[in-house]
């Protein structure tokens, strides 16, 4: 007799035994207060400072998104109803999509239920409909736009991170003919690095093959407009499909992908994970709508996030911590290792009211192991030196290097890559 | 050089000629009014009332519904801010996870950002954390769920719809130590039949297979206290695992699993539709903790909904239009051709305004083309008796047969199938 349960059990057991196994940290935002919030904690609840938020303008309390938020809901209703196609299309949302074809300059819009099922059935839909199309697919690219490849179910090639030459041997490779289609991000999450946007286009534009990019930690926060990476790196016209998020500096729910006419509709017709799924509710959509609309216009909060993130960074270094430097608003902090990276963040939120998740494989590369800080225009010069001296005094407590380079953890990742 | 944008545009055209192209109707739904809606038609806005919803009873609109929607949102915000394990973990959501567990009495339940998510990840999950596992997934099961078995990777068969002597068969040909994955639905959404869910639970039984049960036209609406068809037919405590809606009857967003403790910790640490996205909004989850709460003591809906189908179903047999006999609250009236459906609907519409989707392939076989109806218990009698003149007027002006069996209608897809 096969024992599913225990099958169960030991998948769980496995993780826990590799220290991978996760808790969650049961939240209550205060809208006003971000990044203050209730944990409530197995001991009872107590307030936090949230310093791992992808609310990174904090926009998801901004009284404006709030507002729309409540008015769709009351004149509305709290959902859609239906799937796009039966009963579901509601006003807000075909609002919504001019509002993101507008942002991004591109003739027609698409929105999913998330990000994560945008590229999913997005790149998957795409690649299905180019005849024998091949995939070249940046090495570190989301689980989403992995997934949305895998189920394309045709050829596909990875690049090496950021390689153009890699990209280019691939690209001269192909038959010039066949239909090729590029998969990257602008913003990479976990390192915060950023694509070399214009060489890609270049290199697209030489070998004929389709762009097709994931911007969700970069809209709302780069561009003049926040269109992202694309906008402010002037290419956003040569990008055939941009895929973006309305999830994080956009503060709501939901995702989207941006292109001509053509490709959206053939998407809109064929995509299973968009057909066949209730369509967004209108609260959610009058929500994005708003943030979008003032994310447009207003620098404001980008002009704060950038001054948390510059003196968040030079804090953390003037206290000899090891911040990988990036140009954008993710600050990791390495450590190198899985158990110290929870011990880490589990001292930060017991005894500091700190709370940043620890990030362990899968999500990044065993030897990787890292804190990664998202500051935003709430986090001020108080919050700031307390957090400081809170890693400080983490660190000191586990007897972790201060002081060095953080290169150290990035050659201790290499050497368990290669097995050492 | 290959034309990326000839392509999508040939895949459009394609559906054109197929006349399987789809045009979402842009409709403002009033909280309050419901079923009466605006319907933004090319040549202005104009009264309609929606007659294929899935917001089954109206919940969407319902004031405890919209006041936990807006009362969450002006005191959590509009989003959740990340992922479940980084940051996004908020209250509302870990009380709606034990709000589902309760319902269906069941250890844990766990919440995605929607149905189709849920049955996706959910089970390719299940299935890939037992080895050699063997699906055995109904003819008739929706897209999201031969979606989650493709993505398990493993074995699978497909038992003839609802037919249990081919499910027996195909399980008792397994090898008796190999697990064994059972996947079905209790209503299937475009004929409206029922699953026979206690004799399948014997087979899985016999055979020492799991089964997973997707109700997600059947939660809120079945049940003493609106936990679908299991708990009716007093089978609950024998499904392993139970996947429902919260954007149906509950008139909300998302979907969710409810099972053991083990398996929903399982999916939850390894399902990547479930880890790499953002979590539902805390007003969202509010909104569904009410709607689920009412309707598990309020019987007033579920009476309502069953008056207005009898009366529904009885209106239009006397009148002499095909409709599909079923035991649930989805009363298709079938057509049997793609462009006569999509001109009943486009006539009704325009001349009686009253808005029926046509369902045509791929979403229900070719030659079995019809208007699926869904009244709610805000369909009164004179709205049921508009209905059924408008169905007649239709059906008199493009010359459909009246007053006959609607099984004229099987036989030609029959036909049809059979490549007649």
């Amino acid at each position: 007799m096969f024992d599913y349960n225990e099958s169960f059990q030991s998948a769980i057991a496995a993780l826990k035994r590799e220290r991978r196994y996760r808790t969650f940290a049961d939240l209550e935002r205060k809208a006003g207060q971000f990044p203050h919030a209730l944990w409530n904690s197995p001991g009872g609840a107590r307030n936090v400072v949230v310093w791992c938020s992808n609310d990174y303008l904090g926009m998801g309390q901004h009284p404006k998104v709030i507002e729309a938020m409540c008015t769709a809901a009351r004149t509305m209703g709290a959902g859609a109803g239906g799937t796009r196609n039966i009963s579901g299309t509601n006003r807000a949302l075909v609002q919504l999509e001019a509002e993101l074809a507008d942002l991004h300059n591109k003739e027609a819009a698409l929105v999913f239920t998330s990000g994560y099922v945008s590229n999913h059935t997005g790149i998957a839909t795409i690649a299905r409909l180019l005849p024998d199309c091949l995939i070249l697919s940046d090495a570190l690219n989301h689980n989403s736009m992995i997934e949305g490849v895998r189920a394309a179910g045709c050829a596909r090639q990875i690049w090496r991170h950021n390689d153009l030459e890699h990209l280019e041997e691939l690209l001269s490779r192909a038959a010039p003919g066949r239909p090729k289609l590029i998969v990257f991000e602008s913003v990479y999450s976990m390192d915060g690095d950023v694509a070399p946007l214009k060489a890609i286009c270049d290199l697209a534009q030489r070998y004929n093959a389709m762009t097709y990019l994931d911007e969700v930690h970069a809209v709302g926060m780069y561009g003049p407009r926040g269109a992202g990476i694309a906008e402010r790196d002037g290419v956003m016209a040569r990008i055939d499909v941009i895929e973006g998020t309305l999830a994080k500096a956009f503060g709501t729910l939901g995702g989207y992908i941006a292109g001509s006419s053509a490709v959206v509709d053939a998407v809109r017709s064929h995509a299973p994970g968009f057909i066949f799924t209730t369509a967004l509710p209108p609260a959610v959509a009058a929500a994005a709508i708003a943030s979008i609309a003032h994310l447009k216009v207003s620098d404001v909060e980008r002009m704060g996030q950038r001054a948390a993130v510059a003196a968040t960074k030079a804090a953390l270094r003037g206290a000899g911590l090891p911040v990988l430097a990036t140009e954008t608003h993710i600050v990791p902090v390495m450590v190198g290792d899985p158990a110290l990276c929870k011990q880490a963040s589990d001292l930060l939120l017991e005894r500091h009211g700190i709370y940043i998740q620890p990030i362990n494989y899968p999500t990044v590369a065993r030897g990787t192991e890292r804190l990664r800080i998202t500051p935003t225009p709430a986090h001020d010069v108080r919050l700031i030196q307390q957090l400081a001296d809170a890693l400080v005094s983490v660190w000191q407590g586990l007897d972790l290097p201060l002081g060095r380079d953080y290169r150290y953890v990035e050659r201790r990742a290499q050497m368990l890559a290669a097995g050492g």
